[in-house]
């Protein structure tokens, strides 16, 4: 039996990379919702009957429990995924707040993710429960989801955009930096041009990893392996993926989501 | 009886506001999908699915006939449409491609449009058969859809980025140019900066609203009116819509589009 990484596209494909690096024996079984991709512009309702959808079809799939990789499922359907697997979900944002929380040296701390997940403050409303008086920045970063799945993560556009997104967090001096969302990974190297070196930057994907080996997620088991499974199998995907997941996938099935499936 | 006007999510806005100046009496009744906005990234088959679901849609709602909005499922579904509307159905690209071949003084022409529209062809097929022997240059432009939709429409960002997907077309000097997407009307200013005044814009929006009325669609009506539905009301919909209509949504009502619905 495997476990189930959900995404709402290719962006997920960063936290499986990240999952075998951490755990090499685990069974997984990915689901990329590309037919309905990107979820972070959705309303939370929209988002949470397709999170719904994916948790049925991961049931009947009979996974052992769930790797929630997309930020803004994680941020407001968590407890869809609950319901159909007690205590067997691992969202992103938990992952995150932890390392963020251990990782800042007094704050602020700043966000960056998809206008859903900045509109629920996940991160903020955590970050602030467990240290209370920390200052948060939160900002919607839209363009920086076609960026990175176009690949045009170097050069001045990319840096023009997140010195424009980013210029409310290098005026409040953060001296942390949550990427909460899976796409913002392929982006590091200009964040980094554009906050310089002082700022310590959370990668939600290795977060959730590093978080599902201390929570023994597939321990014991050896044989790895992963299945591919996408909603829309259709235009460049298998080159995007491979840009996200650091190598060619091999088998890819597609499958269909929806109130009737 | 209303004509329906159907988008994947809310650029077809710019096309009811173009259809409200040249037919003032005609009753529209429009659908965005924005649940599942953007479909210019998405296979084929997943767009004709979708739009064979929008057409069931507007059947049960009663309208006269259909105009299509978008240019991705202009492009691969017409026919869907067509054959729940039978010779009532109006695309963007047969009117984009009579104006085009109209404007050009001897070509290159170029076409600008999502990855799907591009990779279907369907704008330089048409174009080419009406002249041969003309030079069609096609290019996507996946960063224009969120720029437009975020309103970032002015500045050193969609100049570079203009200036990027623009390039084989300055190089090849184009003399007329297709924007194949409802939503890159919002960047005129920048393509006319990058492209010079020479370079003449054909809006497949403005193109679609004159093809409406030369075939009499809404003739004789004098009522005007419009119904608003979207898949999904959430997140900065009223704020975007109103960028692209140029005034207020009235009243927005919420329906659900899938193959049980």
């Amino acid at each position: 039996m495997s476990w189930g990484v959900f995404d709402s596209g290719v962006g997920g494909l960063t936290v499986v990379r990240a999952l075998r690096e951490a755990l090499p024996g685990v069974r997984l079984a990915y689901l990329g919702d590309t037919a309905r991709v990107p979820y972070g512009i959705r309303s939370v309702e929209t988002v949470r009957r397709y999170a719904a959808e994916a948790a049925r079809f991961f049931a009947r799939d009979g996974v052992r429990g769930l790797i929630v990789a997309c930020n803004t499922a994680s941020a407001v359907a968590l407890d869809v995924f609950e319901e159909v697997f007690p205590g067997k979900v691992l969202g992103v944002v938990e992952p995150g707040v932890e390392e963020a929380v251990a990782a800042t040296r007094g704050g602020p701390i700043g966000v960056i993710g998809t206008p859903a997940t900045i509109r629920s403050d996940a991160y903020g409303t955590r970050i602030r429960e467990r240290l209370p008086g920390v200052g948060v920045i939160s900002v919607a970063c839209p363009l920086f989801v076609p960026l990175a799945e176009e690949g045009w993560t170097r050069g001045e556009v990319p840096r023009l955009v997140a010195e424009h997104y980013l210029a409310p967090m290098i005026e409040a001096r953060i001296d942390t930096l949550v990427l909460g969302c899976t796409h913002y990974p392929l982006l590091k190297p200009v964040l980094r041009e554009v906050l310089g070196e002082g700022v310590r930057l959370v990668d939600s994907a290795e977060a959730v990893a590093r978080a599902a080996a201390r929570l023994g997620i597939g321990a014991g088991e050896t044989g790895g392996g992963e299945r591919f499974s996408v909603t829309d199998a259709g235009g460049s995907f298998r080159e995007v993926a491979a840009r996200f997941l650091g190598r060619e996938i091999p088998v890819l099935e597609t499958v269909h989501l929806g109130p009737a499936a």
